[in-house]
């Protein structure tokens, strides 16, 4: 008996197109889903572009007109992966046209927009996930899972850098993450955001924080057309200098409400080396782990109760079975990569789809994610505490 | 314009039938092809599995019936991922009805079959490509390149070992892979087949062997069906005991005519913790590098030429632009997993497949390495070293 | 012709007596020095530990009366090592006598303390060093040596951690380094101190802060007698509680006077499994470094100028000839230990007894990094950013 | 009450000689000895060069002929640090003056030269300790008392390599370790000495060995003095040409009696990259353990009974309390040298010279290993297995 068609439209055809296409390609080849993703229409902001990157990635339409998709009786999903200036009014027109919605994070430029989009989603009783794809990293379920069964005791220290460094160089260009309007933050809000959603996810929610941010390079070339994040991409020799309106870094401290633990975070785009180094470690009463991006199917782990003379962090390999997602793949130690973060970000949203309570971050978790943020940038120019 | 249709007919439906599978459904959404690869039939053992196979992995068709499915006039390329013993009947068979042939490995299970195969596509004049899927990650695709440029400069030592370890436990079955009549060997042929091609491919044909294997385990239960590589597999409590005929570990010792490098092999499926640990080492005039399967994406290169007071391993992420087929992923350290090194096979194969020279490993490189595996096993007996 | 000999009294027989005692017997054997230190006497607190110490490091002396032995004649250099609270007399009774001045770090319990500690050896006109040992590693050194040339560029980020472990148990006793009256505080002037020296001896002063502490278990049993650091350490069954009175854990932000650098710090003694870890990473436009203690003779460096398919940390070993010290050891690769990070302390200051300028940390030094702490305690409690 | 002294003459003043004047001076200041070292007579070739280094590393007297040394009636013990062509005549005649011997590895340049050996201390019924130095690391300590405990089950594999590169460049001279009369062999008698020693140390006595040996430099220039093992080494530019008599590298496969481990061994002065670079890998039926002495501290083990969801290997840093040696040293994690190999090796000589039993390696292990170097050398020249 055939299951039951859901039908998914995705806008944005970027590099978070492509993530997205790829997990909705991969997700029912690997797991067993109680329905059937369609990958029925992609959106993109200039036709000719979608119709290559829909006829290259499998999707069964494209179209430049995201309001006469969301529309359409036979969607079923909204998902956006655009820039975050486009979140809120994308997100809001779905929910209203009674669609689930899945959207990129930061869920948007401002907690305000947040809000707003939490409301229209919350009044159209639709389903809503934020894409903090890095809580589906098996060794990062993992994780979860220990700290959840108290395997780590009381949380200490939290503590978490975000490193890339494809904008050292004063000659890559003023692309979109660079500007205010578009990207609403720098390092921050992009990446930033990812690891103060992994400490909200693993740890609870942030309640003040102190930070500072830093803008190293402050004009760059306009660039001629949209580019990609690879370090060696150049204006034309030609090109006009603007203003770079985001930070290129910032650095915070964090406390929580009920608990004593401490946190910090960087997040920075200039990190000669880290091309893409997301790692935390976490110290609790009985343990500590430990996990790096770049080596994203281990993570590290020290049990306190081990024998004496056999103490030591141990790295242990998470596409083993037993670990969450792992069972779906290959042999032990046969890595994944990362695109199947979005894998299982899609497994878990349509598996619960008509479940009440869900596993995966919502729009509230997006929305907390936005208080942070908003609170980071306010203490960043109070130089003082801020309260999220 | 439509590309034209590549006919393809996988047979096996098991680990490397699922690896097959999911690199022909991605190759042409990440890499530009002259053809277009279309799934056809996947051909299996028991009809109800094969059916819910081709179902879950996205064949058109299924056959339990292979030979009627090489006869097809419709098929262009017939594909065998199935347990030594038949890769001989059925490459051939392929071969006479004219299609290209790609075949896992070990090609065969002695040279003898594998001159057999190798004389049937030639005869025909069909491309022809054996599996050695470690080749094509990119970390050793650039290695290739290095020394081929040489950087390492003269090589003075190889120096590999694959362990495993899931078959430690005594409770562990009496799976195929243990039954000399199908597999034709153990670790050796399995895993060694891999580091003894990969000495190929970087350094060139071995010419003589001196070796040991050793089956520490002879005697297991005998499993009630076909089953995979964990290590917690177990057979009914009243399974028959049946005897181990192939070895458990091999080690052996390498030379090369015309050249001084010494080269050392081990393959085990006898390394608590390692779980697919295939690992080498090149010590060059000019440099060395390290790579470890178990972190696909690095390799660590150590370059004489650096200043004196910055010499050390460099850990490279092959990830990075401009390695062989990054630029087809995601950006810079955002991982591709092991699945992908089949994904680059297939588009080196489909790429090439009008050329005059290929540089995918062919049937030639697949007796080869029969050759340098029938000499271990000689070699092992003999107590002596032996010529391949 | 013999040296001159040059006559030093240590005071402190524990942990730092333990290797400054060593440091003094070895410097000698592997250093050429321009004069002979000799370890004419040891001074402690209990007359017969004291004794039985100074038998068994090889001191020619030993007292129980700190005072009388600074007023000799025959001492040259007195070298402080004791609990914090007890450096500002020694050291100042020390350079009334026109004594040479050692002095562990910090160098006070305030910058107060600091301050007039400072005045006195200036008055004096006598040598002075706060012993930060670990700017003495061949790793940092060498770090040292590649930001003063420009290797490292414009320098982004600072980013240290300096975690311990030996009192996450609440059975472990309230020592003295628990108590403010002795220690002045705790993880913060105790390990915190290092690493805000290292960003002072690698970066630049700090001009401003903002902070966090946190004192995780407030009551500990009162141990029976001076106790070592080992996290194994218990008082006895019906030793009464008593309250613990410094931090067990800080957090901090710094910013520098005239460079856009971000600087982020954490020192904590509730990182299980983390026993000795002193970490840190600088992120410049050029490149990128990073040290543990833990793997103290390596260090990684990552440079922007290598080829781009083969960039990447290179682990570089600073026992190799030409990184600093190195050349009085072993061969490469033939690793030395913690220890001598002493050994090079006092061969730089008995090298350098004659000379106008010094290479090593003084007084100046010890007095910056309490003025830092200072700022931290007060940010702390303000919870706003503080100027240093 | 004073302790009994014991009067030591060293034999050696380079690298070995000061290795061992180093642990001499320093055991008796971390351990608790029965008797006192005493550091009496340094005996060397060149008698102005041998009173330099006498007075440089702490000896009372020195002399430049041993034999009259020997001969003296307050040396109790001869210690050996010269080229392998001396050990012979030294510690026959050192034997025979009744003093205790120890003997730096291997043992002899021969297994004949050995057995003589043995039989002298033997007969003299003198205690007698062969150098290898690498058994006192605190790491190796624990994992030996871990196979003898059991907690590795049955051994399947011992897997070692010793690699160096101090000799790459052609231009490096042709020094005594590159001639036969003197080293008796190259990289096998120097480096390969102690990885087959290891294995004898945790495993036990290998029986029958196929090997192959390798000069990949024939000819180099013959340099003007003695001189060390530093890779930029040079001959004056006119230097004549001379033949390396020894081997550049070694490989070797090995068996055991009464057991079905198999080993694989590597020595080789051609790794670049690789400054000392001792590593061993043990598996075995309940776990493996990895030692690597560029990282002298830690060792890593992992353990098949660890629950299934935090498998993988643990970093153990051994000067963690409850390592052997480890409370004689610095707090956890504060690292000890390569230096105290020697310090540990002395310890444990003086704490047994009363024993009857003794845990040091001593002329028998020396002998052992010599057989193997001959089997090594033998099979290499008859392509065949040998026994040992």
């Amino acid at each position: 008996m055939a299951k039951k068609k859901l039908n998914i439209a995705l806008i944005g055809t970027k590099f978070m197109g492509k993530t997205h296409s790829n997990g909705l390609r991969q997700v029912s080849k690997f797991f067993d889903l109680p329905t059937e993703p369609v990958m029925k229409v992609l959106c993109g902001r200039d036709p000719g572009d979608t119709k290559a990157a829909a006829a290259q990635m499998g999707w069964e339409e494209h179209s430049a007109n995201w309001k006469e998709v969301i529309a359409r009786d036979d969607i079923d999903i909204v998902d956006i992966a655009t820039p975050g200036d486009l979140h809120k009014p994308m997100a809001i027109a779905a929910a209203k046209a009674g669609k689930h919605v899945i959207c990129e994070k930061p869920l948007a430029n401002t907690a305000k927009e947040s809000e707003a989009m939490l409301a229209a989603v919350k009044k159209a009783g639709v389903k809503h996930m934020c894409g903090f794809s890095y809580r589906f990293a098996p060794a990062v379920a993992t994780i979860k899972k220990m700290i959840r069964a108290g395997e780590l005791g009381e949380i200490f220290h939290f503590r978490a850098a975000y490193q890339q460094d494809w904008i050292v160089d004063p000659e890559f260009p003023l692309v979109w993450r660079l500007q205010k309007k578009h990207a609403g933050s720098g390092a921050l809000g992009d990446i930033g955001a990812h690891i103060l959603d992994m400490c909200h996810n693993l740890v609870g929610p942030i309640s003040e924080v102190s930070a500072a941010t830093q803008t190293f390079i402050k004009k760059r070339k306009i660039p001629d057309s949209r580019t990609g994040m690879h370090r060696s991409n150049r204006a034309s020799k030609k090109a006009k200098m603007g203003t770079v309106t985001v930070d290129d870094a910032a650095i915070v401290l964090a406390r929580f409400k009920g608990r004593n633990t401490l946190a910090t975070f960087e997040a920075t785009r200039f990190a000669p080396g880290r091309r893409n180094h997301h790692t935390f470690e976490i110290n609790g009463s009985k343990g500590s782990v430990v996990w790096d991006l770049e080596d994203m199917n281990y993570f590290q782990y020290f049990n306190r109760a081990d024998p004496d003379q056999a103490q030591g962090f141990r790295r242990v390999n998470a596409t083993d079975p037993g670990h969450p997602y792992a069972d779906a793949w290959w042999p032990p130690a046969h890595s994944i990569g990362y695109e199947h973060l979005f894998t299982h970000e899609f497994y878990d949203f349509i598996r619960e789809l008509n479940r009440k309570t869900v596993s995966y971050p919502t729009f509230e978790d997006g929305l907390q994610c936005n208080r942070v943020l908003d609170a980071v940038e306010k203490s960043a120019r109070s130089k003082k505490w801020e309260k999220v």
